[in-house]
């Protein structure tokens, strides 16, 4: 997608390679939206480090970063021995895949980029299969997500009011996103709509990174508090609500995203405003049988009692918002069950929550 | 109701009146929750001031800083010419009117106290009945909450866990408040409770004040999200929920608060969480025939946009959370229907909203 660099939009992906310094590039999200830069890695370590530490998120940039990084890691091996270099490369796949334990992005790239290099015969074989692997890698994702916009974006119409929550956009992949690829498309198309952010509290990814990228697309857009969604709906102010998803259900359509997702899902059905979910097939876990057994991980109470912003001497702070004397709680995501959910835009089509099952084999289904 | 200074909890009312040095005595609330400071007005234009630049806030609390600011002035005019004296009364009048133009209660209040005024037959009388009936408003005030939280209390049992919405607490009124009124007389019951406080972005009123006041009455309580009631909802975390109204439509039983109820109301709802609404009668609108003629106020984007804190270094500063080129919309309440609305705890006892018009005459309608 484009940034505007010094006046000019510029087509930039979230993650790179740079071949002739065997180098990962990333956009420093850390910065974003206060600052634009890109930070290029001097090796496989600086790459695990720039996945742990955040520089880059989302599931399908830190996959396509862990694959870059093995590929990185691997051309950065001298000699023939294989033994030596298959040593050096299981080295470097710990390493990266350690980076974010929790996270199955990286290691399932990774493991794509490995079965690629085993083709290899020699050393230098096995370095090219593997920069072509993570290429191939980061390609995909970005066409998974094109797909995911031709689909979505017959949902949009001209006029539109469209509502979306957190960052699913092409900040959380290498381009495109899934629940902004809709709007790319149907914006490419000369649809006119209007998007309104959700703040997304309490770590803001609505207002920093969705807000940032829609104005550097030049999409229509206006941020809201999480709590204005309701009261727009009633007042007919939203048509349409997309958000992606971390993990959603194949055997039940149960949709784990970001905290709030849910309560926009129930008054969304209240007011029959249509819900939609943008997922990649990966993020589907064919496995769970239930929602209710998804690990909602509890995060720091520091994110609820205050803040990350610029000050307005242009520093950046973190302030202390609420009562120095209390604590918050502060569960990361929510699950909203499949009868809120209009449907399921995938790279395969848009599918009702309880179609997922029937048609797995299709959506990538393995026993 | 209680605040801990220098170690030792004192009581302390949001406004009080010190007749020696004729002066109104208000929590200077912008400054909490970090720092509780008392702020004394000299005369009248400073007690306008201090409520037209919300030191204090709240519908009782500016209600009562008006009445004693009317009686504030008439106590400092100097000699017996009644014509003059009331001359000087209106001026006193109007600049304290003036002060937040579109609030009802400073000039209700102002209207009880000339009301009394009149039946004194020289300044010094009128002067004395001044100040009685201010004291008699502000009690009133105060008793008004007392009364809420006695059948309020009734709702709370043992263990329950209870959400607010943003800060109807002590603060807003004179003393005990309304939402937190049945919190405080369960308390005082010897009844254990935990409180969730919604954050209230964008102005986190329920993060600062109310999470404030809770820990000077040493009530159990966490900051949460506005994000994060649906899933504690979902887990069965939340038991009632109590909030109070800036207008309820005595006809329709609907209900105007600060954005961000609504949404709250209707997972309440879904989750069959009695929701109820704790308000002093005065905030009862008899004539409104519908919620959706509610002129809803557009505040400005800036709220939205960043948020006032404390930094690591102490220093209260406003930061630009968001993105710099976005912009925001920012409405200020919602209206929350009469179906998804248990029941309205008011002085005279707990009501159905639909009760409310059949009952109106001793909720004091007036034609």
């Amino acid at each position: 997608m484009n940034v505007t660099v010094h006046g000019r939009p510029q087509p930039y992906r979230t993650v790179t390679f740079d071949r002739a310094r065997n180098s990962v590039l990333l956009i420093e999200q850390r910065l974003l939206p206060h600052e634009f830069k890109i930070v290029a890695t001097k090796n496989f370590r600086e790459t695990a480090d720039a996945i742990r530490d955040m520089v880059v998120r989302g599931a399908g940039a830190i996959g396509a970063t862990a694959a870059y990084g093995l590929a990185q890691g691997a051309l950065a091996f001298q000699g023939g021995d294989l033994k030596k270099f298959s040593r050096h490369v299981e080295t470097v796949y710990q390493t990266l895949a350690k980076a974010r334990p929790t996270a199955v992005d990286p290691v399932n790239a990774m493991n794509d980029v490995r079965r690629e290099m085993a083709r290899g015969e020699t050393v230098a074989e096995q370095q090219s299969l593997a920069l072509a692997a993570a290429e191939e890698f980061a390609n995909e994702d970005a066409r998974h997500c094109e797909e995911i916009g031709r689909h979505g974006a017959k949902l949009i119409r001209n006029g539109m009011k469209i509502l979306t929550h957190c960052n699913a956009g092409w900040l959380a992949f290498v381009d495109i996103g899934t629940a902004t690829a809709p709007m790319y498309a149907a914006q490419a198309q000369g649809k006119k709509f209007h998007v309104y952010c959700d703040e997304t509290r309490p770590r803001s990814q609505g207002a920093t990174l969705t807000a940032w990228e829609l104005a550097q697309q030049k999409v229509s857009h206006q941020i809201i508090a999480d709590n204005a969604a309701g009261h727009l709906m009633q007042r007919g102010e939203i048509d349409l609500v997309i958000v992606g998803s971390d993990r959603t259900l194949g055997r039940t359509g149960e949709v784990t995203n970001k905290i709030g997702t849910y309560p926009k899902a129930v008054l969304a059905a209240r007011h029959k405003i249509p819900f939609y979910v943008a997922i990649p097939l990966s993020t589907i876990d064919w496995h769970l049988k239930r929602g209710f057994d998804i690990p909602i991980e509890e995060r720091h109470g520091s994110e609820v009692l205050g803040a990350w912003g610029v000050t307005e001497a242009g520093r950046r702070e973190y302030i202390r918002v609420a009562n120095p004397t209390s604590r918050a709680r502060n569960p990361g995501f929510d699950v909203t069950p499949a009868e809120l959910i209009t449907g399921i835009i995938t790279p395969a089509g848009i599918f009702k929550p309880n179609e997922l099952w029937p048609r797995r084999h299709d959506l990538g289904f393995q026993n």
